[in-house]
């Protein structure tokens, strides 16, 4: 069968258990992998795309840069794993001006900086197209996999929601962002949190969130619960952007690209994890809870499944 | 200036040092980045490569899938780092067969395996040609860098020198490899050794082979010292193969890809070199030694520098 048959979700559910340890920190298929050393887990995280498809207008090579360490710190960080160092491996056009490839790697040095981590070398190739394949390690002692109970609570981290989905509405519409500096602030410097390690050992899961929110939603709900949608956060330059709160609420839904966490948190741990994150400084929405059954919903109306799937766009 | 005028090896040293930490256990540039955690070194490598640039006439996707995985550990090893897990980043065509996919990741699960190693997940992405990026993080506690001096010994292990270059010759001229079962074995299975962390504390300085042999011994002398090579491992099937002895020496010095190690040994250390190594049943062969001055020689002539460039193939 082909890739464009078979689609992106099927091949990475027979990729991810091809030679993954049986007793790692995390189990196949997570946000990323990892190892025990000692007491110690070691993650390891790869995250590749290409130039064209993440480049918003406007966008430069330092912010692409910029966004592909964020994209593989984001899953890291959600695991509870402090970034250690990241690497890149690039294609590279030779026509290709010499400024574009140091501002993809000015800007991965960018965001590997504001997040404490180094960059640790790559590798340089010629290819047809620019593409970037950003990986980086991590240190963490309560690695937190995608879980959740029935009874649990649902929260997101963090300000960007339907912030990058209304930058990448703007993007394929031609519109500006002029007045918007938030939007354009979250989809061009998505820098994850690292303010979420403030909260280790107090979460039942976590999940990163660029597939989008009901994507990543349904990937929780296939856990075997059903999420429960009570609120979403509608911030008022999103709504003010999408025209309205159901068109704002798409943006929350549909988005991705967000680099954001979703936390799954015990009732008896809301109040702390809220200390916690308040204490911190880290935005917290929360925005429902898990139940037992299947499938995700908004206020009892189901939310539908519309992933991106990179082999059938 | 374009990637193609300004070459490879001058965009690396520019792009190298960016972001990287000034107290890091291996300098910019080297075959691996790392940084210290307490009183070990973790190292991480990224190294990517097409698909249809490595794969020799014979090779299917299982064999560059292990090729991708041994390229990325024999930096590691030569560094002193004990593997500790690989992720792979593929780009694929949408039109791909799906046993392809699984192919590639099968043979790298292979490579990871016999290193006792195991793969930690990845990530796919459509592209318009099959693409790999391989990242290994290690472990170290004697982190070997790139680094010689005046009157120090230079040993080449391992077995496979002379034979990838044949096996890529016999590519490029449409000739069967019947009759030569350790080229194939070399250029299809080029498993990195395990057995160099076994010399871990003893020697001066290490590289990796993969750029070919004399384009790594003209970055060995370009750290400021002059390599003297008395001689070169001439096996009797790359000799065969070859046609003559100078056919020979050229696959030996300008091959690549064997994901061997380059090892500089201080005189003192040369007894205990070779007792563990034998100890373990690592091949050394002692090419030459290290003076002052620079250049590359053979036996007094000068060996010539014809390194390969992604950009200016």
């Amino acid at each position: 069968m082909r890739l464009k048959d078979l689609g992106e979700r099927a091949l990475l559910r027979k990729l991810a258990p091809l030679g993954y340890p049986l007793e790692a920190p995390l189990p196949p298929g997570d946000d990323a992998g990892g190892v025990w050393v000692g007491e110690a887990a070691w993650l390891l995280k790869t995250d590749g795309f290409l130039y064209r498809e993440v480049a918003l207008l406007g966008m430069g090579p330092f912010e692409v840069g910029f966004r592909g360490v964020a994209a593989t710190a984001s899953d890291l960080l959600v695991k509870m794993g402090r970034p250690l160092g990241f690497t890149l491996g690039l294609f590279l056009p030779p026509e290709l001006e010499e400024a574009f490839a140091l501002g993809l790697v000015q800007g991965a040095a960018e965001a590997a900086g504001r997040l404490g981590a180094p960059l640790l070398g790559g590798d340089t190739n010629a290819g047809e197209e620019v593409a970037l394949t950003v990986s980086g390690f991590a240190l963490s002692h309560a690695p937190l996999p995608r879980r959740a109970r029935p009874g649990d609570l649902l929260f997101l981290a963090g300000d960007r929601w339907g912030r990058v989905g209304a930058a990448i509405l703007a993007h394929y519409r031609g519109r500006s962002l002029e007045g918007f500096p938030e939007i354009r602030q979250a989809a061009f410097y998505p820098l994850p949190r690292l303010e979420l390690l403030a909260l280790s050992g107090l979460l039942r899961g976590g999940l990163d969130s660029s597939d989008g929110l009901a994507e990543t939603l349904w990937q929780l709900s296939e856990l075997g619960v059903r999420v429960d949608l009570e609120a979403l956060p509608l911030y008022p330059d999103v709504l003010a952007f999408a025209g309205g709160e159901d068109e704002a609420l798409e943006l929350v839904l549909y988005g991705g690209e967000e680099f954001e966490a979703v936390l799954v948190v015990p009732p008896e741990a809301e109040g702390a994890v809220l200390a916690r994150a308040e204490a911190v400084g880290l935005p917290l929405f929360r925005a429902g809870r898990v139940g037992e059954g299947e499938g995700v919903y908004l206020r009892g109306r189901p939310v539908l499944r519309r992933g991106y799937d990179h082999f059938r766009p």
